[in-house]
Parts: C-alpha cells; structure tokens; sequence
C-alpha cells in the first residue's frame, strides 16, 4: 500500500524542503520569484514544487500578468493552508490557575480552534491526561482535522531536553526528567516535539510573526520570569551548556535584592510579576495586594505603585540593550505571558533601551505587545511545523546559498 | 599560460574546501577519518584531494599501519604549510607609539617572521607607506615568501566594513571613510582584506588557537577599549545593525562614571587601561603615575591601587558573565593588547564571572592569557586565510552536513 504523502516526507530533499519553508512563509510567490530568493534555477524549482502540487500542499493561482519579454503567463504559487494540521499546546501555570491550552493550526500557522482545560493537579500524569483529552477535542472540532494532523508540540517553561522530549527541570511544576514527549506520543498517537516554551514562541514569531525576512531576531517574554530567544543567522541559539538568552539575570543593580541564582540586582528581581507585586505591597503598605490591584492602582495614577512598574520597565529595557548590543539581532518582540499591562511600562522599556543600545543598535525596532496563552500554543504547533525542515537555516534567499 | 593554482582556486568546490580547511586546522588526518567527519564518502575525499596533493598543498604522510579488515596502508595526509604564505598587519596606537606589526604565516597560520615598524604620522598615506615597506620586508625575508605570497589581511581597531576594504571610523587613528584595502593593495599587489582587530583575532583563535573543535566561540579583550568578538554556528556575530559582542557597554553601576557612549558606569568605565590608570592616579594622588608605574604598585602590594585593578577584574568577569549568559559560546579567551598584567586582575575576573555565570554556563572555560601584537597581526593574517572558505562554517563534521 502507498503512504500518502506528508510535509514531513514531501519536504525530505533541500530544494523542496527551501521551497515549501519560503512558500509557508512569504508565499504567494511566483516559481522566477523563488528561484532568484533561493538561487535555483527556475527548472529546480519547478522540479521541487512538482510532488508538493501534486500531494495537494500547494495550489497554482490564476496567472495575475505574464512575464515579462517571454508573455507567458506568471502563475504564482501558495501553500493549501488546509492540507495539514499541527496541533500546540502550552502548559502553564500561575498563582491563580495551573491549565492547558491547546490550538490547531493550518500550514500558514494560522489558529483554527483553540481550547483552554484546566489542569486538576501538576503530575505529569495529571497532565497527560487532560493533554490527550484537550487534542481529541481540537482533533474533533472539524471534520478532517483528526486526518490531517500527524504532528504536535508542547511548550513548557523550564529546562527541555528537545532532542529527548524531556523536562529535565521545570521549576513550576516540580518535575524532573519527565519524558513528556514519550508519554504524550503514546496518549495521542501523534508525532511530538517537546519545547521551552519562550524558544516555541521565538520560533513562531521568527518564521510566522514580526521576524519573517530577517537573519537574526529575538524575543523577550515578561512574566513570572523573564525570558528571551534568540535567533542568530536562521536558527535558535542554545548555548554550548545548554544557556542562552539569559537576560533576567543581568545585573542591574549591584546593592539590590538577592536573586534565585544567588547574586543580587539582577533584572528579575526588579521585573518579574513577583517582584512587581511584592514591591508595590511594600510600597503602599497593602500586604494582600494583588498583581490586578497594582494594576488598578497604577493605572489610577497612585504615584508609588506606577514608580515600581517604570523601574521594572527600565531594568527591562537595560536588558534588551545588553542582550542587543551582544547579539545584535535586527529586530526585537517584547510580550509577556498573557498580561495585558504594557501601558504601564513601554514608554520605559524604549526610553531604557534606547539610552543603553550602542551606537547604530539603538536603530533596532523594538515592538512591545501582550501575547494571550494562545499565542504560546501556537509556538508550540509552530516549532512542531519548523522541526519538518530541519535543513533550512531562515525562510528566504540565504537558505540554499550556504550550500551553493 | 597556465595559471599557476592558489590556495583559493584550488578550495574552490564545497568539497575541496571542506577538505583543506579541515586539514589546515585539525590535520594530519586518513581520507576515512576525513570522510567519517565530513560525512563524505571516501571516494568523494579522495577526489577532492586530489588536486591538493597534485599542486603541492597536501601531502601524503608514510603509512603508519593498514586500514582494519582490508588490510590496505592508510596514509594521513598533512597541508604542506610552506607551499603559500600569507601576511598580516596590525596598525596599533597607544600613548606611547605608533606603530605596524607585521607577520608572515604559513598555511598553518604559523608565523614564520614578524617585524615592527613605527609610524611617523597616523595618517592613512603615512600608514600605506610603512605598510608596503613592512610588507617588502616580510616577503624579503625568505628565498620563496614572495612568489608564494598572494594575500595580506589587515586589522585596525574601529568600525570596519570588510565587504568594502573601508574604514568607516577609526576614532583611534582619526580616520573616517579611508579605502584602505584599496590602497594597501595598490602598494604591495596584494589582495587584501581588511578586518577589525578583535574580530580578527577572534577568526584566528577559532581556527587556529582555543577556538579549534567548537562551534560557539568567544574571545575579549582589554586594553584601550573592551571589545568582543562572538562565534556562532562556526561564523563570526556581526549583528544586524553592525553592533556585536559590544561587552564594554554593559552597565556595572548605575551611579558610576560617564562613559564615551553617553550612559554611566559602563565596564569600559573601570576596567580599560586608561580607566585603571585614572583610578590609580586618583587613589594614589600621584597625577602624573604611568600605567607600569600603576602596575608595579599594584605588584608591589600597594593596595589602594591594588583594590583598583581588582574593581577592573571583576566589571571584566561580569561582562564575560553577561555574554556567555545571553550567547552561550563553548569558550572564552580573554586577553589584551599587548600587555602583561593578567596577574593582577586574573583571580577577580574567575570569582567574578563564576558569580555571575546562570546555572551551567559557569562551566563554559575562561582563558585568561596575554596576547602580543604579533598575535594580532597573525590574526590578520588568519582572516586573509580564512576568507578562502567563504562557505565553511566551522572546521569540523558540521561543515557539509549542512549541505547534505
């Protein structure tokens, strides 16, 4: 019997796997188009795109104008979003709820459906349970999608083992050496790739958000800790031991408060929701205060509580100086995980950035917006779709000229 | 006429590349060996290999024992390093000279003579003058240096635009805009590339020194400045506004001193030569203390000026910290121009980077060595080599897999 084919099996030599990652993400785009981006030939383009239409991935649109000097007609070519799904999930928790939330997504990375399932304890068991109930339940809410999704990714924060599918530590939910990846593959029959959750979102964003068309980019996430994905010349940086990215733990204050990795002043302990919050207690005298509360009050214009917000803003921003002038991605994605208050610190995060960025780096645009769960799951189904093209170092012209 | 072949022509497919470069940084290695690493196939090594060996650049080493199973010889083959030579030049400036370093290395980045000659002036004509005859002098030096001599790699401190042979600002040399590739190789006939000198001592120390065998590399350097050049997945950072590794901006105390870049208490504010030798006339109240006259206090065991190198050392190691954190290189090297005065701040910069170092990357190794000018030079010479493989991205396996 013949295997029908997958992304996964269609996009298995370089110039097809160049096609469809550029398709995916720039297209429509004309086969000439994409040979000048890839530099191919047009004959190996059009070689590459040949199973991808006919397995149904792509689709010809009508000719828009012919080309120019020969007249034939010009018929760009586009992804069929609807021939596969991927499925991304990104387990969470916080003070108030610890939940999964779930989405499907097409080829172009678009949600179809999302579902949120609260979680009734943090056990790996617990998890996987409620994990394979909420991926029936996406699998269900259309009628092909259950045929059509062959892969799932699961975002988690903590310290992952990619390559294995396991939560070597997650801090948040007190597991180590859970191999999640393993035990949701059985649950669910699909193929999983496991993810921290900040580097899910980094990818996402590089190949479906705000870095489509660069080399290098980066994403600092605020919130219960702060994070940051960096991605230097088309790929993820991880670190020879395994750490990269770390700007929560830049000093900013050598006489601050002691941090969880054993110095003092580093940004998280001036930045974190936690260490928002626990400040602005301090500050207004109001032990039982809650993260929402110092939102009111800020937002009201109590003066102490809106300092406590402008200095994590300003810690924020020193970060994403030092961590630009370091790496030097082209442009940088501030968000945080779900919080809505950017009002109350984004005119600091620009100022601070701007006054640390050396030289022509402070020209580096830095976009500052909340991202709901959902956006996290669908990192996750993003780097489910990305682990498919493991080739392709970044989506356009430089992916096939390192191997020219 | 026949062309004679070069170094350049003869690396000029993916493969004859990969197999020079491997064996100029790793060599001597068997054609398996070789194949195995490349993930070649032997006969694919051997091909390529064969135009090396017939112009000299490779030879074949006597067997050493036979092939297990086939009972075959195995031959290491070796770069033959005297078959082409290649020049650096380092153009330096302190407070007490101005001068050209000079060095001819073999294939092997070996140098094989330095010479240094002082400039009378730092003007770009001034500087070509004493470069060509630097350069008449190096090639002089040996029967067969100049008809074996094709390149000369030029590194100066300030913002380079290698693409172009451009220095588009030296605030050290007073220069803005001077071609200076150009010129130079209209003096010596050379081909020139033209680097900044830490990134070309970075290039040299990744295929030549501690950088060999890593993916992620790091080297910093102190001196008149911080600077930092970053290695990632085998290529040098060049950040997408053309700002990288800039560790010297790093803020180590908010409260501290002005900085040239305008914000305040930035690394380059304690730790430069010309910070520590502030302090130390400060400390000391002798106004007119030399930097050796602070260093032999320090060594001397004055502890006013000792506690200032001290300060240095640890805004050093907390630099490092901060870029191992965000970039997460395999390796650092840190070292200066020139001097010699790693005792005295060595142990602080450890304890310092140890502290400040998130979880694993604590483990990342620091060196922490001088490095003379003549290494400088040699790093320029390196970049002149190394831009003979514009398509390998590191020396070792990964450099064809990516093109698999």
């Amino acid at each position: 019997m013949l295997q029908e084919p997958t992304a996964k099996t269609l996009a298995a030599t370089p110039a097809a796997s160049a096609v469809l990652a550029l398709l995916l993400t720039e297209g429509p785009l004309s086969r000439v188009e994409m040979a000048r981006r890839l530099d191919l030939s047009s004959a190996a383009v059009t070689k590459a795109a040949r199973p991808l239409l006919d397995a149904g991935y792509l689709h010809e649109l009508a000719s828009e104008r012919t080309a120019p000097g020969s007249g034939r007609p010009v018929s760009p070519l586009a992804v069929t979003a609807e021939r596969e799904y991927f499925v991304g999930v990104k387990v969470t928790t916080d003070d108030l709820v610890d939940e999964i939330v779930g989405v499907l997504c097409d080829l172009r990375a678009q949600v179809r459906v999302s579902v949120r399932r609260p979680l009734p304890d943090r056990s790996p068991e617990a998890v996987v349970v409620e994990l394979a109930a909420l991926v029936d339940e996406l699998l269900d809410a259309g009628p092909d999608y259950r045929a059509r999704t062959r892969n799932l990714g699961i975002a988690i924060s903590g310290d992952v083992d990619r390559a294995r599918g396991l939560v070597r530590l997650s801090a948040r939910f007190g597991w180590r050496d859970v191999p999640i990846g393993q035990l949701a593959a059985e649950a669910t029959g699909l193929s999983v790739v496991v993810e921290n959750d900040v580097k899910a979102l980094t990818v996402a964003e590089h190949w479906f958000g705000e870095g489509v068309g660069t080399d290098s980019f980066a994403l600092v996430t605020v919130g219960a800790g702060i994070g940051c994905g960096i991605v230097v010349d088309g790929r993820l940086l991880t670190g020879g031991f395994g750490v990269a990215g770390e700007i929560g733990h830049i000093c900013v204050d050598p006489d601050g408060a002691p941090c969880r990795c054993g110095n003092q002043g580093c940004v998280e302990t001036v930045a974190t929701t936690g260490a928002i919050l626990a400040a602005a207690r301090a500050e207004s005298g109001e032990a039982d205060m809650t993260f929402g509360r110092a939102v009111e009050r800020a937002r009201a214009g109590d003066e102490a509580v809106k300092k406590v917000f402008a200095k994590a803003g300003t810690a924020i921003g020193l970060a994403v100086a030092a961590m630009v002038n370091i790496a030097g991605p082209e442009r940088i994605v501030v968000s945080g995980e779900g919080l809505d208050t950017y009002d109350l610190f984004e005119e600091r995060i620009w100022a601070s950035f701007a006054a640390h960025a050396f030289g022509a780096a402070a020209q580096a645009p830095v976009f500052i917006r909340p991202l709901p769960f959902e956006e996290w799951a669908r990192g996750a189904a993003a780097v489910s779709l990305r682990a498919l093209f493991p080739q392709v170092r970044t989506h356009h012209a430089r992916a096939l000229t390192h191997r020219a």
